[in-house]
């Protein structure tokens, strides 16, 4: 019955599915708290108050059929004028709400600007190790996905490589930074060096090539960290973003891209994305939630408990002689797997009923992800296990 | 910069744009109050009292996490059995909450189901008159959408050539019932039928035709007429359903699958439903109201307020002359053209700033559609226009 392209998605599915199980098969056997699940990436930390405050405020104070009822495909005017003045306040660009299009989460906003842009055939170059489902979304529109191989030493983009592999086929490239799984964010010195060989391609090969820049962990950041705003870098650059992780809102769906003027066909692009989102099936984004971020433009969800998570969690695998890059945002770790197949050594933290993801997953092996958006009572109670995990892999104390 | 594939649309959406334009130009010079937009199928009913109710009490009993957060792809099992045991009650189903999967709303789930299905080419089957974004959606998937004619007498389909048009390239049938644009409920012989034909012809081509039943108006019913569940008429049956109208919530995006055991390869379609769901960027239905929906399962908006608005624009309208089948559901008039060609019109009814949608929106010229989900005040104060548009064009009170 059922789509050829959907088969391989089928099979792959049932992996997943697989690991699913096992943990459930594993909390049965042992209890749920004595499995030690950072898998996956689900914020633990609840939305702040004022999501709630604003929901009750909106209830009581706005019309339901204004609340509940369609909107233009682009999402209510006054909740895009307030993301474009926000922006402009912290980031010195110059959006109008013409430039932000609501959209079904940021996973909806690169669907949606994929289908907009890419013709078959047309690639789209990622950085490894790079979030799985990039793939998926450039094959819904049968584009081809080209994986730039990763720099294990500092996880900022291979540009070396990156420039070797832009062709007369290249379309876009997304980047993600703070990035998942690795938790770097690029630096300002990588963003400058990406414009300008974006710059000088685009004109070699002719026709420009769109920056895609995925943004769910913008406010994801430690010790003070700053995440350089994209679009100054490079003209022909595209913003996509989720309140997933700021405002701890993931199962709601609520994001927005961001398309300046100075993409090139700005206007038509911009039409294209709106359009996209209507025939796809989203429509609008969910527009209690438009309204919401509205008047929680401002919000941050209590960044402190995953610095908390973080800094438990680094610092004692550094002490039980773990190799890991310090993560500056997101809230994940990447560890470097102390065997040679991080396959395996999944399988001897699955025997201390740690769950972990193989760095395979992001195209990426030989390490493996860990999620710290967990509580931190989790994290107190696996430092144990994982000391034993590296006793057994041969790790070392420094 | 933009897809090839969307350029058409680009163009298309323009004309529709210019549509909306004209309505905001003609506001601006007569007032708000002095144009009657019969143009929109945006409810003008309010959601359930029980809808905020809801919400409210969920914000303070459920944990913000578990409320906002991310859950199965398929949605809340909770959730997915409750629906399962209404639709099971009302309509004697046998659904498990493994066959209902959580939709960002009904036109995401035509494009779930959509994707999981077609391959290049393959052919979708529609009966005009039909609303025009089901090509849009058969197309993001490279397929073929085939225009089965009116039947003008009865509104019912045409299932002589609905027979003849089934071939070898027929994957997929799409019926709406109550009808967008005309009100019309499919009956209980046609339906019968339908399925016979379907049943015949998939043995002869060798292969199943799934029957995508459209669902959204199925609770805005008048008379007491009754909307046939489709599944006890042929086995490879999937609905469609939203609850946008049901609880006037349309902006939320929330919605559902029905894809019932009999199905072939029910667990292949079930299983593509949920990742199609996922990789095209939607992840979940949005998360709060999926458990709103939980608490609201039998929540009715007030059909009633529809029904009265029904009365007053058909018997007015047949009194002036016009001549309209009376709809048994949804909240729209089709209402035939007393002019040859309707944009025509369409012309002479917005010089009396009555807006209404020409047939050929629906692929059935000779018609308009008359949205009455406007306020009752609109309709009374339109009426004399209504009159004076029959006079023009010729109609004679009967």
């Amino acid at each position: 019955m059922i789509a050829e392209k959907m088969k391989p998605l089928l099979a792959n599915n049932s992996a997943i599915r697989m690991m699913f199980e096992e943990g459930n098969r594993l909390a049965l056997i042992h209890g749920r708290e004595n499995v030690y699940d950072f898998s996956l990436g689900n914020p633990n930390v609840p939305a702040p108050e004022g999501v709630k405050q604003a929901i009750m405020d909106i209830l009581n104070e706005e019309e339901s059929t204004a609340v509940h009822g369609y909107m233009s495909n682009a999402g209510y005017e006054d909740v895009r004028d307030a993301i474009a003045l926000s922006l402009n306040q912290r980031f010195g660009t110059n959006f109008r709400l013409e430039n932000i299009v609501m959209t079904v989460g940021a996973a909806s906003g690169l669907n949606i600007i994929l289908k907009s842009l890419l013709n078959p055939g047309d690639q789209v170059l990622v950085f490894a190790p790079y979030f799985l489902e990039y793939s998926n979304y450039v094959r819904n529109y049968d584009g081809e996905l080209v994986v730039v191989s990763p720099d294990r030493e500092s996880f900022q983009p291979n540009l070396t490589e990156f420039e070797e592999k832009i062709g007369r086929k290249t379309k876009a490239v997304i980047i993600n930074s703070p990035n998942n799984p690795t938790g770097v964010v690029y630096s300002e010195d990588t963003l400058i060096r990406l414009g300008e060989i974006l710059e000088r391609k685009s004109r070699e090969i002719g026709h420009p090539i769109l920056l895609i820049s995925d943004e769910p962990y913008r406010e994801l950041v430690y010790d003070g960290a700053k995440v350089p705003f994209v679009t100054r870098f490079y003209r022909d650059t595209v913003v996509c973003y989720s309140f997933s992780k700021s405002l701890s809102l993931p199962g709601e769906r609520i994001g927005y891209l961001a398309i300046p003027d100075e993409v090139t066909d700005s206007g038509e692009l911009i039409a294209a994305a709106v359009i996209a989102n209507r025939v796809m099936g989203c429509v609008n984004a969910p527009s209690l939630f438009q309204r919401v971020i509205k008047r929680c433009i401002d919000e941050k969800v209590n960044v402190e408990a995953y610095n908390r998570n973080r800094n438990l969690l680094y610092l004692s695998l550094k002490s039980y002689g773990f190799d890991c890059i310090k993560p500056e945002g997101a809230f994940y770790l990447f560890v470097k797997s102390p065997l040679e197949d991080e396959k395996e050594f999944c399988a001897v933290c699955k025997k201390y009923r740690v769950l972990v993801v193989p760095g395979s997953s992001f195209a990426c092996t030989g390490y493996v992800r860990i999620s710290y958006c967990v509580s931190y009572e989790q994290i107190e109670r696996s430092l144990p296990a994982f000391k034993k995990i590296g006793e057994e892999c041969g790790v070392r104390p420094q």
